[in-house]
């Protein structure tokens, strides 16, 4: 997509110097455009864990850029493939919720499993990287089609009327290789001319709504409004949200999705307003493994400081300001389960099914259990 | 209340000088105390519409003293009766939402209206305002011990563990005369000795909740965590809530509830996972002449300002930063409506009932409809 109407992707690797992957450091968005050299698998597992760069299908490209590195890493090693594995343990425990970071790990480790000369590792890492990152952007095409059907729906009930969509967090482009999950379909929407209006919620604490889903929609020149995390009921209860359109860091079998906090809240006010409420989840975030959501998905807990701080301007100056009393004792859950009951369906790279088992098994039929 | 150990209401008349009304400019809370000089009705109704005082209860008794105000300006008047009726639309005009104003402002004029003699006025402003005040404490008083027995209920069912109470917004003594509404059972249930433990919705954008309920919590010593506005779902949905207990700005006959944006959020959270949600309601707060209030409590929109800037601290220094991009639209809708049927009871002055017309008129049978 597009900074400044340059086109970018959110990793690649650097032009000149084939040992370093590149990313935009999305702590600094939107008040500065900083890219980050990550030059050993280190640089990437704290890229992840710093949420230098964060979101579900990004952080599975990263840590398969991290193992790239790591290949190279290796090379001067006693027992490279040990070092390969130390590596990857890392890099898949830096942030627990994102089954992408697991998935993306093992498939670099797969293609790596056959090949016993360790000096061909660096060009398997790199084309394996590649393809998985092209697979993301292929995903992420794709969801945007099929849920730009939906975007075609709502428009045909109110013609020339604007669509307003509900998103909470960033499921944009930012939070995958390129074009995004759930604000992909509202790009097509907005590139065929339908009149599209973006209500961001802005995302407490780390504020990815306003600072980074609010930023890539007005590169894009896509009407949005934000607003805070407490008022989408209001919006709901008053007609003012046709859709919800939100990401997933984990989809369990049982069409549970695990998503940043609040975002269950959300989906109760459209449960409660007859909002259809979709999530946009390539495969690739779908842990077939996992049977109920609920009861199964990790919920990380991070630092304090994400909500006792923010990070703002003051003259153009960027500050760091305390807002919540030292002494005052804090919790910060970074995510929450939306159970499947209250998702009006799942908008997967194979089209869209519903928040079940069986609506998942349609399109993927080759993960039904074997008899 | 206490700060710092020392007695306070939230407002009082000056001790040295009768035509001062002083009130805590709660704009400056936690970082700084600052006693603010209220000299006319203008700087009464200043205080109001730009929330140096807030809280339906405490905006009820501002308005009742900015008339006592307003009956001491009136006395060079040539029009004395014209001057405090324009002093009273100005004043009822200052904030949409909360009925407890326009309700101190009709019952102070009603006690005015009688009184030919308008250098007789003051006097009887200033003890209809001391009134209203002392009603206030009372209200708030008896809604503390009703409450109470929901919370010791609670507990008799986990003996000696900590109540989890989760609450939004500020509707403890600062939102009052003193005491609170929502917060009030929980200090008396700390008074004895029944362990507590307060859930704080931070409460965007204006930060109520980390900035004034953590405080006054603070204060008395009791425990309280501050959560983002989005983790109260995943808290309920992990059994991590007894009860919420919520404010009201306006109360309707059918038991809908005004009160700050995301209330209705929490209480679609509380229904969804079976905790009791009750809203400290004192009568005050209750609109009779409003049959529905999803349909007809009115929605204050503030300004964008209050989203797109925050205050915090920098080496102990305050600072206003901005933390949405100047060019990013904003909507911020100050209050929502909860329906009734989320709501498992009102807690009033004189007693807990459903929230609904029967329940409400069960307690107040003399706002029955005549026959």
């Amino acid at each position: 997509m597009k900074v400044n109407g340059k086109h970018y992707q959110t990793i690649w690797l650097h032009p000149d110097n084939p040992a370093v992957v590149q990313t935009i450091d999305q702590r600094f968005l939107p008040n500065r455009f900083i890219i980050r050299d990550l030059k050993s698998y280190r640089d990437g597992q704290h890229a992840i864990s710093e949420m230098v760069v964060r979101g579900a299908p990004l952080i599975g490209g990263t840590a398969a850029w991290s193992i790239y590195l790591a290949t190279i890493e290796a090379q001067p090693s006693n027992d490279p493939r040990a070092f390969i594995e130390a590596a990857a343990t890392a890099i898949e425990t830096a942030r627990p919720t994102a089954v992408n970071l697991q998935r993306a790990v093992q498939r670099m480790l797969d293609a790596l499993r056959s090949i016993e000369d360790h000096a061909a590792w660096p060009d398997a890492a790199r084309r394996e990287a590649e393809a998985i990152c092209a697979e993301d952007v292929d995903f992420c095409r794709r969801i945007g089609k099929h849920g730009l059907r939906l975007i075609e729906g709502i428009s045909r009930e109110k013609p020339g009327a604007p669509i307003n969509i509900l998103t909470h967090c960033n499921a944009g482009w930012l939070a995958t290789i390129d074009w995004g999950t759930a604000l992909a379909p509202i790009y097509l929407a907005h590139q065929q001319g339908i009149p599209v209006h973006v209500w961001v919620d802005e995302t407490r604490p780390r504020n990815q709504g306003s600072q980074l889903t609010a930023w890539e929609l007005a590169q894009h020149d896509i009407p949005h409004t934000v607003i805070v995390d407490n008022a989408g009921g209001h919006l709901m209860q008053n007609g003012q949200v046709d859709l919800c359109l939100m990401g997933t860091d984990r989809t369990a079998r049982n069409g549970d999705v695990g998503n940043k906090i609040g975002t269950y809240l959300k989906a109760l006010a459209a449960y409660d307003n007859g909002v259809p409420f979709y999530v946009a989840a390539p495969s690739t975030s779908i842990d077939w493994n996992m049977a109920n959501g609920l009861d199964e998905i990790p919920i990380e807990e991070r630092s304090a400081d994400e909500v006792a701080f923010i990070v703002g301007t003051d003259a153009d100056e960027v500050r760091k300001v305390r807002i919540v009393p030292e002494a005052t004792a804090i919790k910060n859950y970074a995510f929450d389960v939306t159970p499947a009951r209250l998702i009006a369906g799942l908008i997967t790279e194979r089209g869209v099914c519903a928040a079940s088992e069986k609506g998942l098994l349609a399109l993927f039929p080759d993960k039904a259990p074997r008899q």
